[in-house]
């Protein structure tokens, strides 16, 4: 017979596995087993650890609501989400590089017209986002869909206020691009900052002596029919956080180099109030089929938000 | 600067904890970090893997009850629990051995006489347990405290009805040593149980083509001072599934011979009222200190049962 030894045990779990109907499900969980036997071996781990480990896990799913997703973060301060993120997007040169959708995305935004200010009732200091969505010969692709949203001067996503539910978005909308592949609109100035340190993932992270800040940005997702979907952020350039990014998502091609402005009008020919900021970008699609992943917890907040 | 890319990620995750103030969590952390980032490599994981992952990781966390520990049963049916046990327990030659200590345990049991019938109201084929606690030579540890529990003839636990909190324990005491080292008790035979498959990790065990089953079988705690708390099962020789227990508990010195028997009276005299089963066992303590690892969320169903 077996034994479920040290030294048997592996091949035995690994074995118990081998009827998996499906071929890829048999493989990712053998070599699950053999990664987390690999790992209890290599670190001799005891068994408060293992009941650390345990209890960690429990506290990590049981943070989770609909509104929030714990173990997403997880998966982002341990890499793991760009790292999936970067071996699905080898062979995008000449496009614009991916980054992680973050847990704030809600679901498709309300179509916006161009120029609109989506953040008119908060406080900060005003940018002007003048964005152009091409081809990877510069082609505009008129008509692509583009999805926008960022914190506010706080720190803080809409979803994430109590008032949401009553109020509905704010610094979220979706613009068409026009004939030149052109979209524009106005908003404030996103500010870095943390991710949230009152679940078991902010509270490991600041354990740890990491901090827990990400860069200003501002989140893009566009869809051009033909195209992979695009799902990126602009990080704000300067920011003191660009090297530290606690989700690691940030890459040298997507900072944009934000100007402060004093002219008196904006590229829309509109009145500007006081010192304004200028964010300019252009987004390099590659040519493919598929659709975003969404989220999957956020369902209920969509839906109270439309 | 660091580019968050496929080629410098995994450093750059490693190198964000080299803060760490203690050691062993960052060693820990860092090991953690190698081999996620390895699996996801070397498996080319998918967005809708990812995905995958995460939901079922939520799912188990949301499962988690206080009388119920769904990531234990996770750790337990990919035998981490097993190996995390088995590579804290080398040098136990001469020893008994030892195994997972699984989710039904309650903490410490009410102390009950000897010959008590721990089943007396439930059905099933009535058996009579006798054991001794020695120490490596054969000598008896007299006062040894002995924890029992098992469960019922149609394998559920006590804990598992929801009469549990109102009619108490059943299937489980705590006896104490005698001067010989000797306990004993009637109960009924144990059959071998479905771990729970109306959660994630029994149906993901179910639809991998694995059975849920664990052989019969009865869990003993003992703790002799002076002696390494030993946590263990003693199986029904015979099962159809000691080769293949869901969990990987069972080591062939673990296995009882369990008698049928037709002599009209027990081994303490007693009448016996039909055909009727014999497990004797001698549990062997390594000298040693420490405490057994309790379980993290039995205590509210504890409570109830005191
Ligand atoms: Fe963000
Ligand atoms: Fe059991």
């Amino acid at each position: 017979m077996t034994q479920f030894n040290e030294a048997e045990l592996t091949e035995a779990v690994v074995a118990s596995f081998a009827q998996t109907p499906d071929a890829r499900t048999k493989f990712l969980l053998q070599e699950l087993v053999k990664s987390l036997h690999d790992y209890v071996r290599r670190t001799n781990l005891s068994f408060d650890e293992w009941a650390a480990a345990i209890d960690f896990l429990t506290r990590t799913g049981q943070t989770c609501t609909p509104s929030r997703q714990e173990f997403i973060l997880l998966s982002d301060v341990l890499g793991v989400s760009m790292l999936v993120d970067a071996i699905n997007h080898r062979d995008r040169a000449g496009a614009t590089e991916t980054t992680v959708l973050g847990p704030f995305y809600v679901g498709e935004h309300k179509v916006t017209p161009h120029g609109t200010d989506i953040s008119s009732d908060l406080k900060g200091e005003k940018m002007f986002v003048q964005a152009r969505v091409t081809d990877l010969s510069g082609a505009p692709l008129p008509g692509a869909a583009v999805d926008v949203w960022h914190a506010d001067d706080e720190g803080f996503y809409d979803s994430q206020r109590p008032s949401y539910a009553s109020d509905g978005p704010s610094s979220r909308a979706r613009f068409i691009a026009d004939a030149d592949g052109r979209f524009f609109f106005r908003t404030i100035l996103p500010c870095s900052y943390p991710i949230p340190t009152d679940g078991p993932v902010g509270q490991m992270i600041v354990s740890t002596g990491r901090h827990p800040m990400r860069p200003a940005h501002v989140h893009f997702l566009v869809d051009a029919e033909g195209y992979e979907p695009l799902i990126t952020h602009v990080f704000i350039g300067g920011d003191a956080y660009l090297d530290s990014d606690v989700v690691f998502g940030v890459k040298d091609e997507l900072i944009a180099k934000v100007d402060q402005r004093t002219d008196p009008v904006m590229p829309d020919g509109k009145l500007a109030a006081a010192p304004w900021h200028l964010m300019s970008y252009e987004f390099r699609m590659k040519p493919g089929a598929g659709t975003a992943p969404r989220p999957m917890l956020a369902k209920p907040i969509d839906a109270a938000a439309e």
